[in-house]
């Protein structure tokens, strides 16, 4: 478990981590942020998850913001304070305490460090079960603290056994609340949206995989009703990878099970990640 | 100035109040709020702001939410702790710190204080401009610290010179990002929206005002294309009270001055919130 975490960029124990109440964030829900899996020590996939935490701060007008270089550094120096290990890494930053309490100005960072379990080989053959709803999240492209849809659903999500929500604006299928979605289509292409959606950082390396490997991908308008037709579908994210969907507002997904092109985008993510982990180099 | 807040119940200057990095009111952006205006030592209307709090906070599923009566001596308290005065007194229940970091538990309860200042007469007669905005907000009949869409819109509004974003949904005129909308038909009936709204405490005694002065009002869905043939047209909020709009998307309503049913409206609520001021026993 780690026990530490960091508000500007002084390490701290989690639980006496704090932010003022002035914070914007917390008042008008208004900051960005981002996730980042560590795993055995490895912050994964960082320099992309640093990309979009940038692009995400700028799209809000947050700022200043702490260079890439810098955050690189302190996600170690937390990593070591914590003694390696696999955990979550959320970072934020802040729209600070502007007089008017509607201006960002002077972002704090924080980063947040929370347990995170390695999925088991079970949950992936267990699959994800999924309900739909309509809605567009505001500002898709940024990853931000607003979750306040996603929370509100839960309740909803867990009475009808599901493991996320799929959002859509009633025509087009866009992403789940914390996951990116991708369906076979039927020639085998991986299909998934290919705008207003969150850039995923699981879904980005899938679809380099993917064409690394050569099969063929297409990021596009997804209709809603190509749903129904798929013959597998997945979502990708931080944490669980590519996890196969077996069903949607309870209609099974092709035969119900994994299907084997997403058990090749899981082998190949897979593969992909190691040999990510194997070559990386700490600053 | 206010100098005082209180986390919890704990009054401490405002300056030193903190809130864990690890409620989900930060990190999720989903909190319930309330914002009332204290006159001169008088907690404005407070029994609607609590009645609305907890309406709210239970609609979001937070908890343990304090009594009204808990919180009515606490307002007072702080009152009293910030030496009277007029100011801004901001209410928040939070999700708290689940270990899933999804499912709200074991709320916190912040009372903070902001400026407020007294709006001048001269205010009523320049009047709003506003700019519209195709948004639903999630949950309309909460109060909630959500303010994603008016904070990332509020360079934009700026820009356009406009005082606040009119939200309309495609067909239906809805509410401002902080106030609520309020237009004069044709007939002279005073028309506001009658659902998807926040049900706002100065909409409420504004209609009240009205009704009680015998005056026609019509809760119902407005029609976008109703507000360019209105004759006036107005937004009521805690701290503006009936505030005057002169034009929207540039284009004037009426004659792009304070109307003489927006003055009536004006002149009812103050003297309605004087009456309600006179009349007001602390607890």
């Amino acid at each position: 478990m780690p026990s530490v975490s960091s508000v500007d960029f002084t390490i701290q124990p989690t639980h006496e981590a704090t932010l003022p109440i002035t914070d914007l964030t917390f008042r008008r829900g208004y900051g960005s942020f981002d996730f980042l899996y560590v795993i055995d020590g490895v912050p994964m996939f960082i320099d992309d998850h640093l990309a979009r935490f940038h692009a995400s701060s700028r799209l809000l007008g947050l700022g200043p913001i702490p260079s890439q270089e810098q955050l690189k550094a302190h996600a170690h120096d937390l990593i070591d304070a914590n003694g390696g290990g696999t955990f979550g890494l959320q970072l934020f930053l802040t729209a600070g305490d502007p007089l008017d309490g509607f201006t960002p100005q002077d972002a704090r960072f924080i980063a947040l460090t929370v347990p995170a379990a390695t999925p088991s080989p079970d949950a992936f053959e267990s699959g994800y079960r999924l309900i739909t709803h309509q809605h567009q999240r505001d500002l898709p492209e940024a990853k931000t603290t607003n979750y306040f849809t996603a929370v509100r659903l839960a309740p909803k999500m867990r009475e009808m056994d599901a493991n996320d929500v799929l959002y859509h604006d009633g025509e087009r299928v866009l992403e789940a609340t914390r996951c990116s979605f991708f369906l076979v289509g039927e020639d085998g292409t991986y299909v998934t949206a290919g705008r207003d959606i969150l850039p995923g950082v699981t879904r980005l390396n899938t679809l380099r995989a993917l064409r690394h490997a050569g099969l063929p991908v297409d990021e596009r308008d997804v209709a809603l009703n190509e749903v129904g037709r798929a013959s597998e579908a997945f979502v990708t994210s931080t944490t669980k990878g590519v996890m196969p969907v077996l069903a949607i507002d309870g209609e099974a997904i092709g035969d119900g099970r994994p299907g084997p092109r997403t058990r090749e985008a899981h082998a190949l993510l897979k593969a992909h990640r190691a040999e990510w982990a194997r070559a990386y180099q700490r600053p």
